[in-house]
């Protein structure tokens, strides 16, 4: 193949990354801060200017370049490549991205939320490589997932499969941002998490204090975590039973408390769901980390998913 | 096509229906009840000259037929033909059903799991004909469940995927028959309704006498219905989030019920999932009844499913 080359976009609230990939490796990164940018038609004048500055950098002509994809957060219609709006930055609305960065750059623009590019790259060339059936999490602000069924991505009737967070964990509880009840994101988003290890440690705590704590063998920072993982297997065991996945991704900022959560979640599922799927479901630490939006991204322009 | 005719088979626990098929059409039937056979080889015999019977009294030549195919409850390897166990026929362990059949009839053998069958069946040519994202749950004694994505039956990771009834409903709760803790089947399996109905009217309360007072308007019958349905409701709510299917479709001995039961699920789901996903899902009763188990299994065939 000539073209060998692919710009993949992570666009987040708080960091754009950007990656020039020969194929599948990352050659050269970059990062700006989102908040360098006053309004979103700067945000994709600058994005466009420095995924051109990648290229000249490396000397890549553009006509070995197959084309861009970029991951944000929240719905977006993917066949489309419409962003219908970002929870956490202002000023999109029904925005055309993919038109609009296509006519900036010249390449063929791929777009899709970032959840399912961080599923469909650690289903690819991460944790869960080469397995059919995987289900990916990213558990930070918000819980979200992806999930990719026989190979490929799914994106579900209008294109928003995927939110794990919105599962209600229990039949009432605490209501939800979304308008649900009881969602799992409403026991495991970092600010519940954080409010709870407030409550024991009082306000100086972080998330990074307390999984530290906790390392060290902290009793009661490990049953904070131990709390959020118990809930974390017992929403998964549903999955598992349901779904029936080969495998189940866990990424995210809380996800660096790694085993901490992550022996808990496979005891519950083994407790409580049935036994084959139990058996066969590999629960996998995420692998790729921040890079997981940027080769996401590129996965998809290479996959040509519309 | 030469090979008009299927023979579709679903083998319950009750009773084995039979049908003759000529393309989608069932143009004869037969019901042997199932405890006429008293072992499983007299049983596989038995079906075996069943089928030619049904042949010959149409006087379909065998060049014409198809193959045979085969739903029956319980865990079931679809690629190898291979039944698990019934949960409610006994002497069934690891039985090669397709090997046996295909060698006692002559013909191509398709054996899937009945609640699958039921999915494809109604995702074809049923209540959600046409539609891409499906699932469906069969109420009853249990609660089984099947998915078709993108048109196609999923199966998962050991073939065993779909099983909606044993989704927690509650992190703590009544523990399960599958090992598991508040499972949805723990509360809304015919036992558990009939159950909670019997502490209301006594003893000689029925299913189908709780519908018929609930549909004269009786208060605690349509409550006792109305209970359930939030129970499965609530539960949908996390799979229409999770899968954003464009269809739910609700089958079995429950779904009689029919609108005392679909309205409150309905309610429930547009109250506590996510806007976009709840708008698009069409919860629907299945439309093919009885015959759903017959349909699918000749589907199967037709579609050439390993």
């Amino acid at each position: 193949m000539d073209k060998r080359y692919i710009l993949g976009v992570d666009l987040g609230a708080t960091n754009i990354k950007l990656g020039l990939l020969d194929r599948n490796r990352i050659i050269l990164k970059q990062i700006l801060p989102t908040k360098d940018f006053s309004s979103r038609e700067e945000l994709l004048s600058g994005l466009s200017q420095n995924l051109s500055r990648l290229l000249a950098k490396r000397k890549v002509s553009k006509k070995d370049v197959l084309g861009v994809g970029i991951g944000a957060p929240g719905p977006i219609n993917s066949r489309k490549g419409i962003v219908h709006y970002f929870p956490n930055i202002k000023g999109w609305r029904n925005v055309p991205l993919k038109q609009i960065m296509q006519k900036k750059t010249g390449f063929p623009v791929f777009v899709d939320n970032d959840a399912n590019l961080m599923c469909l790259a650690e289903a690819r060339i991460g944790a869960a490589r080469g397995r059919q059936n995987v289900v990916a999490l990213t558990l930070g602000t918000g819980v979200g997932g992806g999930i990719v069924i026989e190979g490929k991505l799914y994106r579900g009737a209008n294109l928003v499969a995927g939110e794990i967070g919105h599962i209600p964990l229990n039949e009432t509880g605490p209501k939800c941002n979304c308008g649900g009840i009881a969602c799992l994101e409403r026991y495991i988003g970092n600010r519940y998490i954080l409010k709870k290890a407030i409550t024991v440690f009082g306000k100086d705590i972080s998330l990074e204090k307390l999984t530290l704590l906790a390392r060290q063998g902290n009793a009661q920072a490990k049953a904070v975590w131990q709390a959020a993982a118990m809930h974390l297997g017992i929403c998964l065991s549903g999955i598992v039973n349901f779904l029936n996945p080969d495998a189940i991704v866990i990424g995210g900022g809380v996800a660096n408390a790694g085993r901490l959560i992550l022996d808990t979640v496979r005891k519950v599922i083994k407790t409580r769901a049935m036994s084959p799927q139990a058996k066969t479901v590999k629960i996998l630490k995420a692998k790729l980390g921040n890079d997981a939006g940027i080769l996401g991204a590129a996965l998809l322009v290479k996959e040509g998913y519309v």
